[in-house]
């Protein structure tokens, strides 16, 4: 019997590293040749952990693992396998891999319970080949229409041309959405991708939400003027303005709890050394995992770039160009979570998901939870991507506990 | 006898505006097609007013009015043909046409003076076409050496084979180093190209020195991050370092009167919506004419800079790559302006430049002064640059009062 722990799953994840669209670094898009290596890959290893194996019109993978009867409603236990260019191995790939181990610990010693458990592999998590998001995720839960897969890639390559040559059938679209009968509650580990755990020192994180989103895209328009000739009292500089906003954006941030509120791209007009800008162009990006805070700290932070450019007599638009509501996670789920933990003797730590997740796609339609797993420095979409052995296996006790505790009675109480 | 008036020099502007390299819009870079006909236009201006016109070396058009005497010193009149591109009209030309409009006063009533009148339409005042800056008044300082010449535009092109093919020796550039007896002083009308006299509705303003400037290319790296998962407690942004430390130059700016500081160009890394920028570059300018005042200011910018970067724990690096001392313009002929703004009724203001001009290149040569036109809201290097006829007139009526009130014996207490 072959022994399932951390160092099993950080095998495979070095395995399924390898399957790359490009050489010497890990890049495998959503429908590239990378990702049906994978999904053969990821699919082989189901089979071998006792579960029957199909994959949806979409592409997901799905391993189903049955329960005490035929048709029992399933724990989904679901990430995704596409990556983003030059990509870390975890992200993804882990909650997958974990997934397969633990069902092939219940395979290894014949347990089954009274739900089924399926592990589903999901595409196009990280928005990055085609102009779409969460394809895989969104089909699950119903949420995909049709003309989503007319979305194109650089070469003009659509969804759905991919998945033709794919062999798969993009018109029966409609029978990867599973109704919510079919499930009991979809849960998913993941990396943090964040430096929270790893400077608490802690190897797990329940998460508490996937933070809800706002991004603004701002220009500013003074007067563009000789850096030499116009007295510093006769200026609208904007780049001034700038300056002062993303200061209050940035204290803005300090003083809400939970809020991160971030200036990460400018551009300053005309841009010369000897210039005083005209216009300046810059992106506000805001999250919590609380909407009406949230929204709350959007509408003072409308007031203060107000102020800011009526007092430096600057012009000021903002376009809100994405806005996502946050994603709570059950709490019944995150209990469940931190009765495993406390169970393994882990330190019970909480924490919102900045980043966006499949699981963002699906709460809603079942409940849902997160597991993070702490990696190191907090980096990732980063070849300099890692997580400690002894913390894959860690998640994989916690995963497994989980199941085994998984309480039918519990969830029916959220249906 | 035409009628040497306000009008006259606009009409001859509007002329020469129409000597341009590029269609529909004035472009008269240095060496160009453009620049060459300029310099015939301007020739047969000064012709027409009575001087005796050559082209030295480096391509400045010189034209002399004689003194009393055929060797008499000159009073030295100058400003440049060269345009930026897309250019307004008066940046530069304007000095040189008033200069010639004043000597045909002169011609016209067959007036000569003790000394002689030279006007002088200099070349390479807008560093734009060659990396060099100023060459064609710097050959007249003497301080031009002949490997200066072997620039190249992005062409490939240098100033040596450009001077060759319009039929000048770049061997005799010497001879185009005039020596300090040669002159008396040197003296320059050009637009203000900032809007202090527009602001305060005066025509014409005293410059008491080009202002001295130094420019610093600054890097500051922190570390890059997701900007949903990084906690602001956790974070080294760069850019809100930069915010920081540019809201600390224009307070600098403020608090330092005289001073101007500003931060025009900026480039954020990576630079992307969601992502915390690891590294920000960016310059800071900094003028004023009185070198101690500004190096005390640059100090104390530096330690400014150095205290937000330690604080922030953010890694920084600033490169001095511009640094120009301030060219104080000459007490005795400031005065001479003066005199001759009161004669005539109009209000004495006296102003520093904060652009640079022909005449930096001169001072220390020769005694060197210069009177500035207010120009349309202080706009310049666009097309949208404006003067009125009515300043154009009041402008030559103080170049022709100020040449006929000229003193030798007052220079030669400077000299």
């Amino acid at each position: 019997m072959t022994m399932i722990n951390g160092d099993w799953v950080m095998a495979r994840v070095a395995e399924l590293a390898k399957l790359s669209d490009e050489e010497g670094r890990l890049t495998r898009l959503f429908l590239s040749p990378a990702h049906q290596r994978g999904c053969a890959q990821v699919g082989d290893w189901m089979r071998a952990a006792g579960m029957h194996v199909r994959q949806d019109a979409i592409a997901n993978v799905i391993g189903r693992y049955e329960g005490h009867g035929p048709h029992a409603p399933a724990l989904i236990i679901g990430s995704h396998i596409d990556t983003v260019r030059d990509a870390g191995w975890y992200d993804g790939n882990l909650g997958v891999i974990l997934g397969i181990a633990a069902v092939r610990r219940l395979h290894e010693t014949g347990t089954h319970f009274p739900f089924a458990i399926e592990v589903i592999a999901f595409g196009d998590e990280e928005n990055l080949r085609f102009p779409t998001s969460l394809l895989g995720s969104c089909a699950l839960a119903g949420k995909l229409t049709p003309g989503e897969l007319d979305a194109k890639d650089v070469s003009g390559i659509s969804v759905r041309e991919e998945l033709m040559r794919w062999g798969l059938d993009p018109n029966s679209l409609a029978d990867a959405a599973r109704p919510k009968t079919d499930a009991l509650a979809y849960i998913e580990v993941h990396i943090e991708q964040g430096p929270v755990l790893d400077r608490a020192d802690l190897p797990l994180g329940i998460v508490t939400a996937i933070n809800g989103a706002t991004r603004w895209r701002v220009t500013l328009t003074g007067m563009a003027g000789h850096a030499g000739t116009v007295p510093m009292t006769m200026r609208q500089d904007a780049l001034a303005g700038f300056a002062e906003i993303t200061l209050a954006v940035e204290a803005l941030g300090n003083s809400v709890p939970g809020l991160v509120a971030t200036v990460g791209q400018v551009s300053a007009r005309p841009g010369a050394a000897n210039v005083i800008a005209g216009q300046v162009l810059f992106t506000i990006d805001t999250r919590h995992s609380d909407d009406d805070i949230r929204r709350t700290a959007l509408d003072q932070l409308d007031g203060l770039l107000k102020d800011i450019a009526s007092r430096r007599q600057l012009i000021l638009a903002v376009e809100r160009y994405y806005d996502a509501p946050a994603a709570p996670c059950d709490r019944h789920l995150q209990k469940a979570w931190a009765d495993s933990l406390i169970r393994l003797g882990i330190t019970v730590h909480h924490l919102a998901s900045g980043a966006g997740h499949d699981a963002m796609a699906l709460a809603g339609h079942w409940p849902m939870a997160m597991l993070f797993v702490r990696c190191d420095k907090g980096i990732s979409h980063n070849p300099r991507e890692s997580i400690l052995a002894a913390d894959a296996d860690l998640a994989l006790s916690v995963l497994c506990d989980f199941i085994s505790h998984f309480d039918l009675a519990e969830l029916d109480r959220d249906s």
